[in-house]
């Protein structure tokens, strides 16, 4: 069998079978997008990795190095904001053809730069290599968080509300845009919904307020998108879900081109991918509270979508017009994606 | 200007300047195989990462994929092993071509866990992505070593000795008869020479030792070299070096291929790279001692190579003939070599 044929996500399973014993102090292992390990009393050490390879991830004509620099910063300091953590140190692998400009590599560079450096992390090692393939970067990420600030994708109880973050759909709304450069739409619009694909904002600030407050119960970033990532949470708190279409925060710039380009915009936000927003899960009442106090600190909105059901209630998403069909956990697999 | 035409090193000289500034609690950043960071009081923490790209640092046709994973866990263990550490947990990125074999998959993991369990290592996260080029493992390992214990590369003062352990240019000799197999020799030969180039043994109990003895004042892993390698410890200690061919440890297994092959041993085991041995300097006296504990604590032979000199006298290579010539860093270059 080939791994397009398995997919992303029952490989990790398989290969997850197949890993040495942990050592004690690991706290969360494969499985989720970080590692979680035992530092010493005060802080948990956290890890993640995440590579974005040309023709898979990016096209080197649609995305400045500079750009990509970011946004590949942005996503490895996403997982970090998902566990209410502090971004630390960076390493880097670069794999790279041969006849790549070194001022192409200097801008990439540029663009890890900045991003870090907004966030408080650094860079601190790396290796290059080069390739007769496709360019890539691969970005490992250590971060740590206070014990008792640390969130999981395991909390979640039900009666819980399911927020989350920002805007959904603008990710994939910039896409489009990418996709068909010469659609008529203003240039405001464009700008704000390709910066949304091309240089997400890592919501860390917004993570490190939702988890000092203590009251939220899980949290994910939104990387692969709403419905696959919620199941997430679902699968590892064992609850079931009940979206709701009407509620998903889609702005109109998305609404603009989802509607341009024969696109339903909630299914963007639902499953459209690489929004980068957090969702978290929290009692009733406490959600409320740590919406004004994100949007009070950063500005961001912060909207309650859903609903924790037990896991035996299955998971749902009630439409506009109130039917209600399985909410299917249709993101992002990087094997069978595309096939 | 092309990376190819820029180099590996230059390049990374270049990019090490466009960094964002060190956190405090960075104590080695870009520039060494690992990165060292405070922890507590008793430990730095360590960080490192390597990646093998098919095409580049292997073939899939001439390397299981359990060697594979043997081999990319053990090169990162051996950066750990240099720094006289303790290897704790590897993350995977995998970079894998659509149609891989879930099959080819499993044995990579098998490969992986193996040599981690060996050293007590563990994995404990990753991500996985598809290509359209080359399959590439990128592996991450974090590690500790008590502070006390941190062997850098910047110790070595002029009138210590130059220690390696082990055989070197076996790894390269290994090369050669995976690049000729129908060469005729004999099969324990063969073996020795293949398992040295496919799956070297990364000397982390070997760097405990030595590092744990608080005698030596500098330490290298040997992947590019030891004439590039032992180029660092001079660049970072601000030394010279004479090395001696006539004491390279050379194995008969490795003099035998060389001659049936037209090659010189001796630049073998100077720049034939993977060698995965550990170099280290030591003052005059405590060499031998250290010597005699490794291969007490561990079977492997430690032997003296050369003399650290004062930066201005140069780098030296005394030949059998006893010639001296200027040493060059001839190892590896990951742009530059082949072209």
């Amino acid at each position: 069998m080939k791994v397009s044929s398995l997919g992303e996500f029952p490989l990790i399973r398989r290969v997850a079978q197949r890993l040495p014993p942990y050592r004690p102090d690991v706290y969360v292992g494969v499985g989720d997008d970080v590692a979680v390990l035992e530092q010493d009393e005060r802080f948990y050490l956290l890890a993640t990795c995440d590579i974005q390879v040309e023709g898979v991830h990016f096209l080197r004509g649609s995305m400045t190095p500079f750009q990509l620099g970011r946004k590949v910063a942005a996503i490895n300091l996403s997982d970090i904001a998902a566990k209410g953590g502090e971004p630390l140190h960076f390493l880097i692998s670069l794999v790279l053809p041969p006849d790549t400009e070194v001022d192409w590599v200097d801008a990439l560079y540029d663009g890890l730069r900045e991003e870090a450096s907004r966030y408080g992390a650094d860079i601190v090692g790396g290796n290059m290599s080069k390739t007769a393939g496709p360019l890539a970067v691969d970005l490992f990420l250590l971060g740590r968080v206070p014990r008792e600030h640390l969130l999981l994708r395991s909390g979640a109880r039900p009666g819980d509300e399911v927020w989350v973050t920002g805007f959904l759909g603008n990710s994939a709304a910039g896409l489009a845009l990418l996709l068909q450069p010469d659609l008529p739409v203003e240039g405001a619009v464009r700008r704000l919904l390709l910066d949304a694909h091309l240089t997400p904002t890592p919501r860390v600030r917004e993570g490190q307020v939702i988890a000092r407050s203590r009251q939220a119960t899980a949290m994910i970033d939104l990387s692969d998108g709403l419905s696959s990532d919620m199941g997430h949470i679902c699968e590892k708190s064992r609850v079931g879900v009940r979206l709701w279409a009407e509620r998903l925060p889609i702005s109109p710039e998305a609404r603009q081109v989802a509607a341009r380009t024969g696109n339903q915009a909630w299914q963007w936000a639902l499953s459209g991918g690489e929004d980068y927003e957090l969702c978290f899960t929290a009692p009733p009442g406490a959600g409320a509270s740590l919406a004004a106090a994100v949007q009070e600190a950063t500005g961001v909105p912060v909207i309650c979508v859903g609903e924790v059901l037990p896991e035996e209630a299955g998971r749902w998403l009630r439409l506009e017009d109130g039917r209600e069909v399985p909410l299917k956990g249709a993101g992002w697999d990087h094997f069978r994606a595309e096939e």
